[in-house]
């Protein structure tokens, strides 16, 4: 089975946790396609056999946390910065099992924090500005994301050697997939981190239990 | 006036007169905007005044050349490499001067070779092999771009650190908007090689003269 293995703090529980079941015994023939450097490291460390998409270009199953579910299983990812490793990998997946707590879950995209967007970095300050006002009816303000959070911090740089423009919204957006081609179509874009219609599965880990909700 | 600087063999004529006509004191208050790193030390060898997108985000004219160029004057670029950055200044543009000999009119886009796409490094080859199958009806050939054009080349890398794979069509691949959200729409394209409604006028040089279409 070849695995898709996600980035982030829920993510790395279940690496950790294929790790201990490949060790038993009781997971055999895995084959992990790891959606970021971090992962990549964690998966050497622990001794899970990996690959990438070049060699297995269809992925059987991916695992990974999310920052904001909507209620058609839409997904915000990407505050970690992996989307765009992230997107490639669970775009080629058969099944995608997305795990949250219900702090996850939002009515709208961008509820609750930034919807993030990598950049090239040439021009960042451009790309930055032609987003924002892409959004300008949903009060969205966008910011380049640095690595301590403020305004004179160093540049934070993806994996794939790009910026990271968060966008914060004030109102839902509307049509997500229009929004999604009319970010898409800015030169200077790369990617963002709207997961549409990828989810197949998503389990949230609530007070009362774990609820389960598929496509 | 804030012009952008295109890249490539008609360009760099383009850039020489410009530089001329300053240096003759007959074109004053002129801001250079290059397309490429290339464009860029042309333009710093000859003297011109040179901003960016970031100071300077509306441009008033662009100049540049153009690998192929359809009736409706939609464009093909990048056979040089340079799109990406070509693509956001000339976006940012009030006027759009392409300058092309009669060679480069095509009846559809392709017609004449390689139309480009940026890609990231990341899993290339499964980028690639996306995007053939996304126009396997126009019998799409997709090949990564090497330095010396062959199969065992160094890879060519752009300005922005990223791959170029070309896509050779056998057939017309129709509506070129579908075609270009569906190409944006890959995880791990950055941007391709067509510029649709992008020129408001093409200047063609022919065997009996100068011939302008304007948009």
């Amino acid at each position: 089975m070849v695995l898709g293995l996600g980035t982030g703090s829920t993510a790395k529980h279940a690496v950790d946790r294929i790790a201990d079941l490949l060790h038993q015994g009781k997971l055999k023939n895995i084959i992990g396609i790891p959606t970021s450097k971090k992962t990549h490291q964690q998966a050497v460390s622990l001794g899970i056999p990996l690959s990438d998409l070049d060699s297995h270009p269809i992925v059987d199953l991916a695992i990974d946390g999310a920052d904001e579910v909507d209620s058609n299983l839409n997904l915000v990812k990407g505050r970690g910065g992996s989307l765009l490793r992230e997107k490639m990998i669970e775009s080629a997946c058969k099944k995608f099992i997305v795990i949250v707590d219900e702090s996850k879950l939002v009515p709208h995209v961008g509820a609750s924090g930034a919807m993030p967007v990598e950049v090239v970095p040439f021009c960042w300050k451009f790309t930055q500005d032609k987003l924002q006002s892409l959004f300008d009816y949903a009060g969205c303000v966008a910011k380049l994301r640095s690595n301590n959070g403020g305004e004179d911090g160093e540049i934070f740089v993806t994996d794939n050697g790009n910026y990271i423009v968060d966008l914060f919204f004030k109102k839902d957006v509307g049509d997500l997939k229009i929004a999604s081609d009319a970010i898409l179509r800015l030169a200077g874009v790369v990617e963002h981190g709207m997961f549409l219609d990828m989810a197949t599965t998503v389990i949230v880990a609530g007070e009362l239990g774990i609820t389960i909700k598929n496509k």
